[in-house]
């Protein structure tokens, strides 16, 4: 019994380990310890938390002077992701195999939280209630997988990290820096590839996986479950492609404007559709947890999930982006740089907040924030805040993607439940190949039926080249490891993310070369230019564009744009007359200004605009 | 006994409560969940995390429109941070009083974890040890001293997140944004003020403050210990004037340069002492916790703690803004200014976690990085990432500040736990003016003995008004709030800055008028001028300073400059001809072909430098 508190607790403490240092052996039996050892523990806490974050800054800091070298001597074979990645993986074997530290009991190695541990708890000690928190699993000292478990554990991150962190200005990024005149003109293409496409890589893949999965089986190579939603959840987090790698390489080269736009809006917009896939697959699972079979109920729901949250996250993403534009416009808060930047900052960020806090996903909605944010609010900033805005957000996104790289570096040391199956592995290259092919190569031929500007074959063959998998994978695919299928799947998926970047991120260049893609195509456009560009662009827009892409660019150009920026005709005009009150309500006073004492002949206007898309 | 575990919890365990939700309902008597419900428990409390920052960015995005109003209307009764305080106010008084959510068990208020608590636990459930940590203790629902704790509660926030995350760029900007060529010009004084000043005001408030804890005694109105220790920190916390406010109004203003510089230098710099100086209070308070008298050796281990911590921290700070200073200058990674400024980014923000992991102080290091890295490292970035880093900082620093004002008035409502006491109060009040008095008066007339340029006794008058308290007044009462001395002491503090930032920063404009001290001071620099411009600054470094600041300055010159950035004469002049190799490798080629074909003379050299310095 504890002379201090008079509760008996030798049932459930650990006997204090005799070898413990200094900070251990103050404590009582009951962990009952006197002030200052415990302010010295929490402070303890503290600094190694600080000496992780100085280990990861150093990583960071090395990362970018390499990166610089690599540019400096124009070396273009590795990518920086790719080097982040195997700085990352010099730490990871340094830390596991090089430093030697004698494990305490009270940093005992915690391993990942499983579902089935218990929760809080609630003691009373002395008539006064303590609140406590599950922290983790203590796994048993003599069956340590690795020799340094404890240094592994205290550089390994909450996985929610990665969501609520990093993946979001990464992710805003890729939606604000979209080449929006060739993003919209692709704008079919891009969607199918994206929504339609990735759906079947992802049941392709998800197939091809189950194939594997029965014949490791049968083989006896499967150490435990493995069921269908399983593959299919697979199929999602491996079908996401990162834009973050073809935004960086093919931005360097300047390749053909049409393949860089369906590239890259395709590989942007298939994130969102991997994470809502992947919960909506995970929400199909509790319901038939017991029998793990077809349930049409749960399918239905799932699907109900999967189309909610989609067109919640982009319903929400889109009115943040309308409201910014609103405020933007309709004061005069470009006048202060710093405030005009904060406020656009916080309505982005306070988008990702607000789904969260809807329960509907926040990183979905930051991607339409971000291209609405481009499309209108960025054309009502001052000139100052457009390059702080956009050099903002290119500092975050190159912070958060440098730190995912390398921190996927580490893991592939640092995590303690690799489970490494060579049948899974070669299934899942053959799958993913599979995938991407059964995404691309039907898709475009159905396209094509339809476009006028077709998509050659060599297009099509870059575009299953250039699917490299990235930081979505890696950040859906560790979210959640507690399970044997779970730690399979995240050891497969960071092979198939470090050969993507590596061997396609690096052979980008020489086959863009071989395929005759490559060309520089910069643009010089002055007023002479003008006639010959307006003549392409209303062609393309008119006529080139099925009548959807026609609707929404008359709907935008006539509404929209008015209502939320400064440019296009004047509401007065376009708005039916019972509106009018409204439409003079909407209409700031520059707006007054610019368009009665200069107003463009409709096309002109319409140039004027598609040449500060172009920005 | 439990049927899941078979563990024998009763003593333990709280018993379910029959009034809770539906979540709480569903956990069985030892805690153990079935997962979906723990599950949604825990999307449960990421919900309404999210949900509370939602609140904070919609403050902030209010403070931002509201201040854009004031400035727009050219209104300048109230400072943008008086602002953030009012909403945070008025938020605080809707979540005490206007919103009404019934309590559950699961997420009882927790109060301040006091240091007599059981610190954390393992458990043995079924062979498994499971961690627990301390979340802190319960309060009993009956006996709520708010309405609303438990919403209060979830807008609180770890006073550590002051120190980790919204000082140290706030901090940092200070170090940054120091005009220097005038702090340089009046160090001397600066640093008279900053750390003799503070610790004579500090030790003043120290004293009338026991004074005035005795009266309270004698007349029975105190409610628990208040030792002389405590009143001592009490006064290092309320010493620290803010730099915040004062850049914000001088700046607008365009006071008087060496006002500026004095009352600038002086709120950055005790900060730092600030600092410093009650964590050496602390540190020599556990060992004389028991009687609390006077003791030789405490006192003097305390003063060996402040001077070793403030020396760390200023070599710490130096070190790495040197090696910045040095990386950015024999690299060209000006070529990348997103490479640069995310290098320049990661190294200064890894002098905090350095200094943290040190166990040293972040903060008061940051200050000082700040300023080697204007000194020197500055003049080495390409001019992209001059304008990128300062505006990187001060947006960081104007979210941090907005943030923590707002926080501030929020916590008049939110904080649970105040001791308003009038006696205390108004001593509090009167210790204030009383220690501003005799750091301000007593110290300007010493340093007129040796100046040239006096400081005049309306500057004086200045002085002593705008001694603002702010953020790091607050940071640091908000640190500890576990008993009643430090209870009394943050309620106290709260009012002290309320009262400051609103009345003395309202009515500075007015003091200045008043005291005909205001004007403009628009320096229009040309090649014309340069030879006006050498004169002056000539002899004010050569004959209006003191020697060790002239010391100072030939040492910079000739030595640190050259080595550390493309300015200053030549290592291999400057340095004696033995160390003519060293010299040599330390010359970077860029300095080799500005140094040898454009030879300035060494006054020329000077006035360049000067004029670098006014940016």
């Amino acid at each position: 019994q504890c002379r201090k508190c008079g509760y008996q607790p030798i049932p459930l403490w650990l006997p204090a380990n005799p070898s413990a240092g200094s900070v251990a052996t103050s404590q009582s039996q009951c962990g009952y310890q006197p002030i200052p050892a415990q302010e010295a523990r929490a402070e303890e806490t503290h600094r190694q938390g600080s000496a992780v974050a100085v280990l990861f800054t150093l990583l960071l800091t090395t990362t970018i002077l390499t990166t610089w070298l690599f540019k400096h001597r124009r070396c273009r074979l590795l990518h920086e992701t790719g080097l982040a990645m195997i700085y990352g993986l010099l730490v990871g074997v340094v830390l596991r195999f090089g430093v030697h530290v004698q494990p305490d009991v009270i940093d005992a190695p915690l391993s990942c939280v499983s579902n089935s541990s218990p929760p809080a708890l609630l003691l009373n000690i002395s008539g006064r209630l303590y609140e406590y928190t599950l922290r983790g699993e203590v796994s048993d000292t003599q069956g340590q997988d690795a020799p340094n478990a404890e240094i592994l554990r205290k550089v390994t991150f909450d996985p929610e990290v990665f969501f609520n962190v990093l993946l979001p200005p990464i992710i805003f990024h890729a939606g604000y820096s979209l080449k929006r005149r060739h993003f919209f003109r692709n704008l079919g293409s891009i969607l199918s590839y994206a929504f339609v496409g990735t759906v079947i890589s992802s049941f392709v893949i998800g197939v091809v996986m189950y194939g594997c999965v029965a014949l490791m089986s049968a083989l006896g190579h499967l150490g435990g479950d493995f069921f269908f939603t399983d593959c299919l959840f697979f199929g999602a987090i491996i079908s996401a492609t990162d834009p973050v790698t073809v935004l960086a390489i093919f931005n360097e080269l300047r390749v053909d404007v049409d393949l860089y736009a369906l590239l890259f809006g395709e590989s942007a917009l298939n994130d969102a559709v991997a994470i809502v896939l992947s919960s909506s697959i995970v929400a199909y699972q509790p319901v038939s947890s017991s029998s793990h079979s077809f349930d049409g109920g749960a399918m239905l729901w799932s699907l109900g999930v999967f189309l909610g949250v989609l067109s919640g996250s982009f319903a929400l993403g889109t009115a943040a982006g309308f409201i910014t534009a609103l405020v933007t416009k309709l004061t005069r808060l470009r006048d202060f740089p710093l405030l005009e930047t904060s406020l656009f900052f916080l309505m982005s960020w306070s988008t990702f907040l607000f789904a969260e806090a809807c329960s509907i996903t926040g990183v979905v909605a930051v991607l339409f924030c971000g291209i609405t944010q481009a499309h209108y609010t960025h054309s009502n900033l001052s000139a100052e805040s457009k390059k702080r805005t956009r050099e903002l957000f290119e500092l975050l996104n190159f912070l958060a993607e440098s730190f995912i790289f390398s921190y996927m570096g580490l893991t592939l040391f640092s995590f303690q439940h690799h489970v490494f199956n060579p049948v899974f592995i070669s299934g899942a290259f053959l799958a993913m190949f599979l995938g991407r092919a059964a995404n691309i190569y039907p898709l475009s031929f159905l396209l094509n039926l339809g476009r006028s500007n077709r998509i050659s074959s060599n297009f099509q063959h870059v575009m299953m080249f250039a699917g490299l998998r990235g930081a979505m994978a890696f950040a859906l695919s560790i979210r959640d490891t507690s399970t044997y299928a779970r730690q399979m799947m995240f050891s497969t998926t960071l092979l198939i993310v470090f050969f993507t970047v590596w061997v396609f991120g690096g052979g980008t260049t020489p086959v863009l070369s071989y395929m005759n893609i490559r060309y520089t195509h910069i643009y010089t456009i002055t007023q002479m230019h003008l006639n010959l560009v307006d003549e392409v662009v209303s062609r393309s827009y008119s006529q080139d564009s099925a009548w959807p892409i026609r609707l929404w660019y008359t709907f935008d150009h006539n509404y929209l744009k008015p209502l939320l920026t400064h440019s296009g005709p004047p509401l007065i005009k376009t708005l039916p007359a019972c509106c009018s009150p409204l439409a003079r309500c909407l209409t700031s006073s520059q707006d007054y200004q610019v368009k009665n004492t200069h107003l463009y002949p409709a096309r002109r206007c319409l140039v004027s605009e598609i040449l500060a898309l172009e920005l």
